[in-house]
């Protein structure tokens, strides 16, 4: 694990959100992205070498709208960033921890992420992530 | 606000969640600090320029008990950190948030610290903190 990546937090209305975070962190969110297979629509902030990101479902009963039905707005999960996560994936299951997804999936910011379950870590749904390497980066070093 | 300085987490048996969070983490917890006038004991660990804080009673019926109580056991707040706390609390109370104490009081880890509210944060539990200068520093410089 290397830092913490960034901190999920669970949103109803985005744009007003945005504005409250805006003027909560003194600066404003960088950039929006839809994670279709998720359901959500993303915003981001910069936190030092961390990050905050809004989550707000793009569908009427989405995950998003699940969680706040059941545990109001707030933080949704925390993400650590790891160097290799198919490592991380071996490490964590042989400690004992339940993994949601064992096979990374493509999530927002051109990550692959994993997610443990809540009930094994003592009530937080912890996401490990991955930066996917740019394919043409050897390419573009030429 | 120049990064996230830590994330809290409140925990029922700080034992028990040292163990698992250093099986989460793969990295071990560096210190323990009791901060009376809280009625907690926390635990702290690094994760990059950022720290994990876990946060347990140490009386039975404490701050913490009663947010596991309603809550279960979880993340229990964010703090960022500021380089002037003082103009902080003037810049939220300018942008209408609602301020748990407007006064700095001294927490763990040789901080400064304000919380803000979560009905004004959007169910979050908000710190702000600033590191107290050594008074000595100077002097030990010579």
């Amino acid at each position: 694990m290397k830092k913490v990546e960034h901190i999920g937090i669970a949103v109803k209305n985005l744009a007003e959100a945005e504005k409250r975070f805006e003027k909560l962190l003194g600066t404003a969110p960088y950039k929006r992205e839809t994670v279709e297979s998720e359901q959500v629509t993303t915003s981001f902030f910069h936190a030092g070498e961390s990050k905050i990101e809004l989550l707000a479902s793009t569908v009427s009963g989405g995950v998003i709208d699940k969680f706040i039905e059941k545990r109001g707005e707030g933080i949704h999960h925390i993400a650590f960033a790891t160097g290799d996560i198919y490592a991380e994936i071996q490490r964590l299951k042989k400690e004992g921890f339940i993994l949601i997804n064992d096979k990374p999936k493509k999530g927002a910011d051109n990550k692959l992420v994993i997610f443990v379950h809540p009930k094994s870590t003592g009530g937080i749904l912890v996401e490990y992530c991955q930066e996917i390497p740019d394919e043409n980066e050897d390419v573009a070093n030429f």
